[in-house]
């Protein structure tokens, strides 16, 4: 079952995300996946280096977002830069429903969480690079990336969710919600402050 | 050169540590790191499970981290409960120096970035638990786990950068710099929230 038909890529992707998720990471193969596209091997390999790469090929959301960035007005501060760059994901990233099992399929198999949490490091350092180039401060760009994405992870978390939310909103609101969670520091500074002088 | 010197498994750390530095992470075996240490082989697979993980052994700070978590008062909100789990760090990382030769030989060699990326993951994922424990919704543990990490890890690069700097002031340092970092947030949402009305 193909649902997100597209170019041989696209097959390719569906056709790993649901053998992966009906019969286990391990126990799929490359030819497995090319055959169930209606592909060959040697076309899997056009496309991706390695089996544990077909959740993970592509670099177009860093792309964009790097290219958001370079695009911002003169003087933006790196938060605003970032929240701009993330409006931009709802153009590359793929159907929602693809996404929800890419979710499972990830969770479930150690491979693919260890190859995600290096596309998410290397993510944040090219949004990191971008904001450094753009004249922050190499600690005040590495805060906001971190700042920028917890909230771009909550976001789409409830954007899967809620198939009429609308990411841009989501982002202010997850935000909005980092803030009232770093609230307390704000008090607990006070004091400090209170008790030193 | 041994300059942390303490039970066998420091001296097998320091020994990888500085092999790694000295001749890099691909060319050193366990066989080299054992007898630099004036230690069996035997006495390596005692303490690591493989060379990779003799960086990353001990799960101390997350038990610190999560005993500090369990530990802390009825109605304590996330990002405090996670603040006083941090204030522990110092007791139980190491010296200065190994640390700082050790964030280079990581920086240096793909195999233990990656180790250290899900080292990090794992500890994410332990103290959004520990806080879910007591009484977090799963979303609002995540976020101030995120925002959480973000504090700690610029606090921990400030403090190997600073003889004489004073761990828990970093930490609320670090929090107000992150809350710095996301002042434009909060702008941008009573401008939305105008826009509406």
């Amino acid at each position: 079952m193909v649902r997100w038909e597209g170019n041989a890529r696209g097959r390719l992707e569906q056709a790993a995300l649901d053998l992966f998720a009906e019969q286990g990471y391990d126990r799929t193969t490359v030819a497995q996946i090319a055959q169930r596209a209606n592909l060959t091997e040697r076309s899997f390999y056009r496309w991706f280096r390695d089996k544990r790469e077909v959740l993970f090929g592509g670099d177009e959301l860093e792309e964009r977002f790097v290219a958001a960035i370079e695009a911002a007005e003169e003087g933006t501060d790196p938060l605003t830069m970032l929240m701009a760059a993330f409006k931009t994901a709802p153009e590359v990233i793929r159907p929602r429903d693809f996404l929800r099992k890419r979710g499972e399929v990830v969770a479930a198999n150690p491979p693919l969480r260890e190859r995600e949490l290096i596309k998410l490091a290397a993510l944040s350092q090219a949004l990191t690079a971008a904001l450094e180039k753009r004249g922050c401060d190499a600690q005040t760009a590495r805060l906001a990336t971190d700042a920028g994405m917890a909230i771009l992870r909550l976001a789409s978390e409830r954007w899967m969710a809620d198939e009429n939310a609308d990411h841009a909103r989501l982002l202010a609101d997850c935000a909005t919600d980092l803030l009232a969670v770093l609230k307390p520091a704000r008090r607990s500074r006070t004091d400090t402050v209170s008790e030193r002088t």
